[in-house]
């Protein structure tokens, strides 16, 4: 029986939304290894719109879930549908929209607010004892907040920042290479630093997929 | 010596620009294979911007070449900054912008024009005997198109009125599977179907992975 995948998205562009090497690659090895993938995103507006050129942030508005629906092809669904009945695992590419849409650790660090349904899902996926994969900025910027006091070992890399406000958190940074994954049993949760440390897409790339890997490890049904 | 890979993008979003999954695989495969990418794309107003939630145009404006920096992670330029001589080949992702930013094949099928700057590097590549490869919709939207009247071979998969078209510009259409691609040897043009037939990421994966080695194969420096 096929495992049924959330892959929970932020937006569609690496300085306001999901990274998208991130995304698509995590779509890739999903689909390689025969998983079912439903995905998600908040329906509401953008933290703000990047120019992706020059930095420049632009004078409109932009949809997270729409804009997440570029990488998506359409097929992506509002966060607030997302139901732990329906999933076995749970990842989150990374990504600025990771910082800022999905929560505002962007803004805030440590001190952070994940959006309600994004960390709905995580609190239940969680105390469901369901695997969580978390990709680049994630751990810190979603998987840490909404873990918050748990002691959860997460991995971004080697930042020395990002890691100190993981720790603020009440959780525990492991410094990683860009190919390796962070694995914490006892919370089922596994992550990796891709973009964090990344030089090119085929260094994101080995990281994502040992992190997909292992995700559907975990979520395998038990023999 | 690495070989140079011009990959030229048509904004971000497989119905108003380039197919990201195709344009992602792309570059993930030229960079595992160590190709210097140069990713390039018009410096113009999309055609139109599509909710890619619903399908409804949306009332807004957005420049093909800030999009495209969304994949290329703000490293593109205009395209008509692309050299021959900076370039050993050159390979162009699929989706709807190959047909209405890069052409208006979308528009006016077979009777389309090119974008000049676009025209003017495929024109140079094609004279100067390097590889040129099309993915998806590209080989009719803009191969086709720039290489009008010359019996170039081309794949867009099976779907018979996109092969009359080709047809039509006085060019040669081959039927492929998903996984195969067409070749062009004398004209140094190779293409394959994505996702104009592809199931999945995977399966788009198959053909994009396959084109790119036979163009980095035809790109490399003779011995």
């Amino acid at each position: 029986m096929a495992v049924n995948v959330g892959v929970i998205l932020s937006g569609c562009g690496v300085y306001d939304g999901a990274e998208i090497h991130e995304s698509v690659l995590t779509l890739l090895h999903l689909t390689r290894a025969g998983a079912n993938i439903r995905m998600y995103a908040p329906n509401k507006p953008q933290m703000h719109v990047i120019n992706h050129l020059n930095g420049d942030v632009m004078p409109e508005t932009r949809n997270v879930l729409v804009e997440a629906a570029r990488i998506a092809r359409g097929k992506v669904e509002d966060v607030n549908k997302a139901k732990v009945a329906d999933l076995d695992a749970l990842i989150f590419p990374g990504g600025f929209g990771a910082a800022k849409n999905l929560s505002d650790f962007a803004v805030k660090g440590a001190g952070a607010t994940v959006d309600p349904d994004v960390r709905a899902i995580i609190e239940a996926m969680h105390a469901a004892k369901k695997p969580i994969g978390f990709i680049c900025i994630a751990p810190a910027s979603v998987g840490a907040i909404a873990l918050r006091g748990k002691g959860v070992k997460l991995t971004i890399g080697t930042d020395a920042d990002t890691n100190a406000a993981i720790t603020k958190t009440g959780n525990v940074p492991e410094n990683t290479q860009v190919d390796q994954i962070t694995v914490d049993d006892a919370h089922n949760v596994v992550s990796t630093a891709a973009y964090m440390c990344a030089k090119d897409i085929a260094d994101a790339d080995a990281g994502i997929s040992a992190l997909v890997k292992e995700v559907l490890r975990r979520a395998a049904p038990q023999a």
